[in-house]
């Protein structure tokens, strides 16, 4: 038997173009992924519960473990810090259970940075004006923060060179589909398993 | 829309790994996916039909597509001459067809290095037990082919670096729906179709 290690699985793309409802879906039919919980400095709001939505930590310790390396992105957002603690993650990946991160696009640089053998998945609209129709429909947006993002989402898309998979997002459930065929696919790669797969033989002979 | 054009799915591995039977039950529920027709100059056998087991023609046409650059691969055995011819492949994949194209290694090797954009798929037995048993459950060799395929088995594994998948095919179904969730994924690739991405929303500006 093969042995494989779990894959580190990295959604992100522009705000609006569904990341969310797209890893809520998988979530849903894929109870062995492992959602990472970030970790935050910001006071929990009501209902929020620590380990679930976030690891709510104070800013000292924050900052002793940013010093310790113990992140695989920060960011710091206003007043307050967001993070991917390493650690736990790692110990997952190592058992061979597959973590799903979802993200937004600069700490998806980061994490590419320290972790190149993740699976990075962007997320498309299926066109700009879908994205701002998504955006408006939210209604939680004022009309200058709409314009900020409709005129960043291109830029954004351009970026799309650092990611390995798209999913063009029309609709949630086969998009959800599309990422189960990509950590599938993934699990078959010859680079990520060869020596393995070799030495297995070789034992036999 | 991204315009995708056709995948050409390549599926090797040692004789008796199961490419055959996994390429049958790929196409039975995939009505999609082309096979791809050989050529060759040996004679039909009673009920192999012109185009359908394979394209029968003469050594003198054969070699004047050879001199034509219109195999992807051929291979000389014993007397006859057997080849993948290119064109009809290629306008398939144009058009956005997928090819799946059953082969034994060293074609599989001619095909890589005049079309690396393949997706190179190795099959591999559970065990070389297991191969061995299933080469003498055919009854179809001799005990000295078999032992001459069993020795070269592991050989031929150590070549898997020049695939992009493995598939362990423990059980036919299973390792269809691998290659068949490898076909979707390879459709959702950044790097086959960015271009296509990037200018399909810059119309939109």
């Amino acid at each position: 038997m093969v042995k494989r290690k779990g894959l580190l699985l990295v959604v992100s793309g522009p705000s609006g173009a569904g990341k969310g409802t797209i890893c809520k879906e998988l979530l849903k039919n894929n109870d062995q992924i492992k959602l990472s919980v970030s970790a935050t400095t910001r006071k929990p709001r009501t209902g929020e519960v620590d380990g679930v939505n976030y690891f709510f930590i104070t800013k000292e310790k924050f900052e002793n473990m940013i010093a310790e390396g113990e992140f695989l992105e920060y960011a710091k957002i206003y007043d307050n810090i967001y993070g991917t603690p390493k650690a736990a993650i790692l110990e997952c990946l190592e058992k061979g259970q597959d973590v799903l991160l979802e993200i937004e696009m600069q700490g998806a640089a980061q994490i590419k940075e320290v972790y190149p053998q993740g699976v990075f998945i962007f997320v498309l609209p299926p066109s700009l004006q879908e994205l701002k129709n998504r955006i408006v429909g939210r209604g939680t947006e004022t009309q200058e923060e709409i314009d900020k993002r409709f005129s960043c989402a291109f830029e954004e898309i351009k970026q799309i060179d650092n990611y390995d998979y798209f999913i063009v997002n029309e609709d949630v459930v086969k998009s959800a589909k599309e990422v189960e065929s990509i950590i599938s696919s993934e699990k078959n790669k010859v680079n990520r398993y060869k020596t393995n797969i070799i030495e297995n033989f070789k034992e036999e002979l």
